[in-house]
């Protein structure tokens, strides 16, 4: 008996200092188990911090009333393990989208235009996607609301010197030999000088099952190998729609349908890798457009649940992390007018992106609207109405003050004038950028009367939010550097 | 030996679940070790993510050189465990002081105003020290850059309607019956009438010892017993002078004296609570003065430093946490002007805060300064220059552009006016607030020319950044509220 209690206690002192080194492990960054079968990358472009909170704060006062203090979180925002990282680049504390990409999908920092090769151009950084192809046999998907050829897809596929070798990127595309390409139709189809030889065809001839039209998309089904499907929105770009603008009929074949389809088609015994990216973000980020923000973040999240509902079913193999590159516009969740108060509920008067509220503009250029018509016009798709008008007392929070619409009158006497006979002064340069005056005016001013506000047309160095879920995704808790997040999957699946 | 087998196994099964649960521990927010007899929360009033950063990466381009790209990590932003944490409050998505005070002492949420209590006023919150000191014998210590009855050490100890009853939250002290409290000088000494009998009397007739010259300060030791530290800063508002202002004998007394101090008085057998505040971080937030937001951080860095000294000592007793309670003044790290550069080192050209600028330009007002005057001192004190200026060429970074020179002219002659004959145009109020034109013209120019900006002159909704080490600290990794801060100490500490 006495030999048994020795024997138990060597044994529980061993298990003892097991548990200690089990536990020390999530602090020390480092994974026992096993590589989870299945990992999902999720990248809002654009996203950091104000940005997931303002889609939180708005589904809040969305779905409790404009006078709750009350977030609705996100399924994303749910998720057990957060952190956050640092997105400075090799060049400068503000990442451009490709050398943001390059670190989160190789674990190594490179200059701010560069695509998955080191500073000089030297070295080629291999991917996460490309050790789990070749050293695990996984299926990879790469998705996007923008171009498959745009810098973050690229990032996990491609190795160029300029993000806007966009031919070029597209034909690293066979040499990957991916399985999954998704979203919105490749720039330079035909070479930057358009004397190539059109992309589709290139891909087509090298394997790849092209999909392009609703019908063929739907069609898609497990079992189709090599697979490129290009969403049929042609709105703007030919990229995905903005969720804001997105029909009926449209919302079928948004950034959800194509990371749903490409769970169908990548499952398989050996396992697999899908990075997936809410592209858009960045965009209106850019264009200082809070609302259309709010809905591509809450359109990345939709996409997620995909994941997620997958991940249920397999919650011991599923790994699922959502994360951002950068942020965009200097998005604050406050300004000087509003002070402590916020109206979220009223970006809700917005009821079209930047993009489309463009053309819009572009017609009453054509057509010289008067000031009284872009006036109404304005009221039916942000709400924003005159002292005067009829509704004044009943929706007081979007009459526009004195300062505001003189700042709507003077973008609009810009706007209707040909961009290069617009005045060039400094103050409008920082006003507009390169956007359409009248919009961006409106934006701004609906953004601020909502409570947020935006102080730049480029990205800013704030740190990005992480979360996770799954095998191994605590170690995504804590304050990382973006390229740890590529290094701690290499940690999980035990490539190299 | 069978025997023996089976026992083993049925052992080994045992552990294998308490290894399990052990690990599924943190997820589940629960603590099974004992209580941490050393308890450290720091609160960087108006320390958010923005603020977090942009001191790393400018002492990372103070360090490594104004060309390099790589932050320095301030000893808190090493910490093994952080997380992000929202601050709304009961009515607003944008929280105040007393409210977020309350949330991080007491684990509720209360009205903007309200300190410890319920927002209708009927129900007492219990905070964190006082569970501490009740259940547990702790010792608990209470110290700020800012006045000890000010909204964030009140909400540790005070339970009032308003956090301006600034005399009744000091009448709380005796009450309280705590060891320690340091800062800046009570606000209301004589009550907010003036009528009432002095605080510094009550409290030395209460028991309290009070030291409030460097003497008295210096002169504390171990053993001394309910210890009231006043700082004999005088300079403004009476509070600790700001970093960037401190002379080299001020230094000594700084918030990391306090901390020192308090370690030193409250080390006892049972354990101690110490909450240390960075409270004038979010004063200059306000102020929209990027330079000495950095400086305040970075001395709520040198004050964790002294509790990390202690840590070291009692690694498995001993839990710091730091976190802020909002985010002020909208920061972001970018701007349209600088757009993917950033120029931090230009921080550094500021030679003393808003503050003390004010004063210089209240001597400028009274004496009638000429333009040229004050342009010669915003060169001594700020480094920004005239493009006609002889060192242009030198320091192109810190020349004003046309519109900055125009603004700044603007500003002077608004600040050559007494504040009653000023122009109140809306515009002249988002810009200015409550603060001297000149200054916060400067601040807001060099701070653009630095690569930030601010959008508020109000706090706002950002999530604040949390980080933590020591016993129970893989609690605070994660996504959760300000509330829940409290309530993982409850946990941690085992109180009700």
């Amino acid at each position: 008996m006495k030999k048994i209690s020795k024997k138990l206690l060597s044994i529980l002192l061993v298990l003892v200092f097991a548990l200690q080194n089990f536990c020390f492990v999530s602090a020390a960054e480092q994974y026992s188990g096993k590589p989870p079968k299945y990992i999902f990358m999720f990248i809002g472009d654009g996203m950091a911090w104000p940005q997931v909170q303002l889609a939180n704060n708005y589904l809040g006062v969305m779905k409790n009333g404009k006078d709750s203090v009350k977030p609705e979180k996100m399924l994303f925002t749910t998720f057990p393990h957060a952190g956050t990282s640092t997105t400075y680049d090799n060049q400068t504390y503000i990442t451009e989208s490709p050398s943001a990409g390059t670190a989160l999908a190789t674990g190594k920092k490179t200059n701010s235009n560069i695509i998955g090769l080191s500073p000089d151009g030297s070295e080629r950084y291999e991917t996460i996607a490309e050790k789990l192809k070749k050293q695990l046999g996984y299926k990879i998907g790469i998705v996007s609301t923008v171009n498959i050829n745009n810098a973050t897809p690229a990032a996990y596929y491609a190795h160029q010197p300029s993000r806007k070798n966009y031919y070029e990127i597209a034909m690293e595309i066979p040499k990957s030999n991916f399985d999954y390409f998704a979203g919105g139709e490749f720039l330079s189809l035909n070479g930057n000088n358009n004397d190539k030889k059109n992309i589709h065809d290139v891909l087509a001839e090298s394997g790849y099952k092209l999909a392009r039209t609703k019908k063929e998309l739907l069609a898609l089904k497990k079992g189709d190998q090599k697979v490129v499907a290009i969403s049929p929105d042609r709105a703007w770009d030919n990229v995905m729609d903005y969720e804001i603008d997105r029909t009926t009929e449209q919302k079928e074949l948004g950034l959800s349908f194509f990371t749903k389809k490409g769970i169908e088609l990548l499952d398989n015994d050996k396992g697999f890798f899908m990075m997936v990216e809410g592209g858009s973000i960045d965009w209106s980020g850019h264009a200082n457009d809070a609302a259309t923000t709010v809905h591509e973040v809450i359109g990345l999240d939709s996409a997620v649940k995909e994941a997620y509902n997958f991940y249920k079913k397999h919650p011991t193999e599923t790994l699922i992390i959502v994360t951002g590159d950068h942020e965009t516009g200097g998005l604050t969740l406050g300004n000087t007018m509003t002070a402590y108060t916020t109206h979220y509920e009223l970006l809700a008067n917005q009821k079209m992106s930047f993009t489309s509220y463009d053309k819009r503009v572009a017609q009453f250029r054509e057509s010289n609207a008067t000031l009284e018509t872009v006036m109404a016009d304005i009221k039916t798709y942000f709400g924003l109405i005159k002292k005067d008008d009829p509704d004044a007392e009943k929706n007081p929070l979007l009459v526009l003050s004195d300062d505001e619409y003189a700042a709507v009158v003077y973008a609009y006497s810009q706007a209707m004038l040909k961009s290069d006979q617009r005045t060039t002064t400094v103050k409008d340069k920082m006003m507009y950028g390169v956007y359409e005056p009248l919009t961006i005016a409106l934006t701004k001013i609906l953004g601020n009367k909502a409570g947020v506000a935006f102080t730049s047309l480029s990205h800013t160095g704030l740190p990005t939010a992480v979360f996770a879920v799954g095998a191994g995704a605590d170690l995504y808790d804590g304050y990382y550097d973006n390229t740890d997040i590529a290094k701690y999957l290499f940690e999980i699946c035990k490539v190299k």
